[in-house]
């Protein structure tokens, strides 16, 4: 089972076994196969979403560089993300006391109930809620200062995601957010997609954010195998919590504050395209 | 043109537009391609060995590392590069005094010159010498305590390069290096070879190395997309020079001090993989 991914001229590929499922929901296609090497594979309008052998190094990246450089993550509102893989990490953390995941199809998730269901073992954790709506409008309706943490873990900005990557919805976001808020997204590919970056960097300073970091890390199973989430703040900085990141109670595979402080000194090319 | 890893049950693909060249040597089979957004690309065996676009990111981490770990690296080896990017990287470190590259298949290198003059800008360096025999042999032979770093820039450990990584070619590595020697060789993905890494250090270890260092870095066109290098030295520690490395007097576009440090601090999931 290849994938090709026309803007980077590339493909990856699975040895898949059989398809497990497949649903047509409202929003998208959302099939299930299972890989003779990376356990089930969930693809979304034929690109891959998710592989259980491999998914952790984005749920962690996505949610533990933010929640452990804010001084006291309370409130995460997850946009996106009905695999619920970000919301199990978002809830390791015992200070969060609320986690709203707002997704906007449902079915998503009800697969991942059922081929990812240990990416699901947090969801009846009171503190986590679950919405099945328009993330866009849950954000421009959220009560102004009222959230901590704002993961914007969509797909790729087409189809249902698009909305998800310019200056009306972060415009939304930083008004949601408190004065020490953060907001984090996925941001594509730093070897192939840098032109991406740069722009919803430019995207998110035009909503009033003022700084800015961009992660890397390893993630075989979406194009050229190298992702990158990005961070945007209110107020300065990026110094982060080490020694809670040290210290942390709860077990991560890939993420350790070593990790997080290497991610965050980007190669001589990236920093280059970015202006840095 | 997509390539199939059989142990990692995964494939990468590249959009190509034609094919440039090919030659069967006595050893293996080249081919050249030409690609819509990579560049040209060059496969052994039908496996991609580097392309035009994303080779800097291997021969940067295949050399900068361990000669910048290295207190002052003169006689450098490379066994197998026959591309010749690792060479023109060896040869930016103006200390070096000397870099052979032993490949067992000129054809290698004669395909690089046309297909990849870039990587070739330094064969006519007077320090290098470009000599197509068997690197087993060149190290048997090598005069004992004479070399300051070998690296192993093979291909995997199948075919020509099998005899690459085991005891016997350590125990000739080991000695041909003087005391403060750094061997270095490509180690294959460190999501899904782990145990090829662990074992390789094991026979490092078995021919008398004492400290082992694994980096991993991004590189998209080997399986998985995350790629690593392993160093070894007689000696204990790897504290590299890091003011050096940060007032290099070379450009790199992946290598810096920062992703130095940054690499040389493992993931708890490979970490833990690897006992350490």
């Amino acid at each position: 089972m290849y994938e090709n991914f026309e803007p980077a001229g590339s493909a990856i590929g699975y040895r898949v076994t059989r398809k497990l499922d497949e649903v047509q929901s409202p929003f998208q296609k959302i099939e299930i196969y299972e890989s003779t090497d990376w356990g089930n594979l969930m693809l979304i309008d034929g690109a891959m979403m998710l592989t259980t052998r491999d998914n952790f190094l984005y749920h962690e990246m996505m949610s533990h560089p933010a929640l452990f450089t804010h001084a006291a993550p309370k409130r995460v509102v997850i946009i996106g993300g009905g695999d619920c893989g970000t919301l199990r990490e978002v809830l390791r953390h015992p200070g969060v006391e609320q986690a709203v995941q707002c997704d906007i199809d449902e079915q998503v998730t009800r697969m991942s109930e059922k081929y990812f269901p240990e990416l699901c073992e947090s969801n009846g954790d009171p503190r986590a809620q679950l919405l099945f709506d328009d993330g866009i409008a849950y954000m421009a309706n959220c009560a102004p200062g009222s959230v901590d943490i704002v993961i914007v873990d969509s797909t790729d900005p087409v189809g249902p995601a698009e909305g998800l990557f310019n200056k009306a919805f972060y415009e939304s976001c930083f008004r949601a957010l408190a004065g020490d808020g953060i907001l984090v997204q996925q941001s594509e590919s730093p070897l192939v997609l840098l032109d991406l970056i740069k722009e919803m960097r430019g995207e998110m300073r035009k909503a009033g954010f003022t700084a800015f970091q961009t992660l890397p890390f390893p993630q075989p199973c979406y194009p050229t195998g190298w992702w990158s989430c990005t961070l945007a703040r209110k107020a300065d900085g990026f110094e982060f919590r080490e020694a809670d990141a040290r210290g942390k109670a709860f077990a991560t595979k890939y993420y350790s504050a070593d990790i997080h402080r290497g991610a965050a000194t980007l190669p001589p090319f990236v920093a280059g395209a970015l202006d840095l």
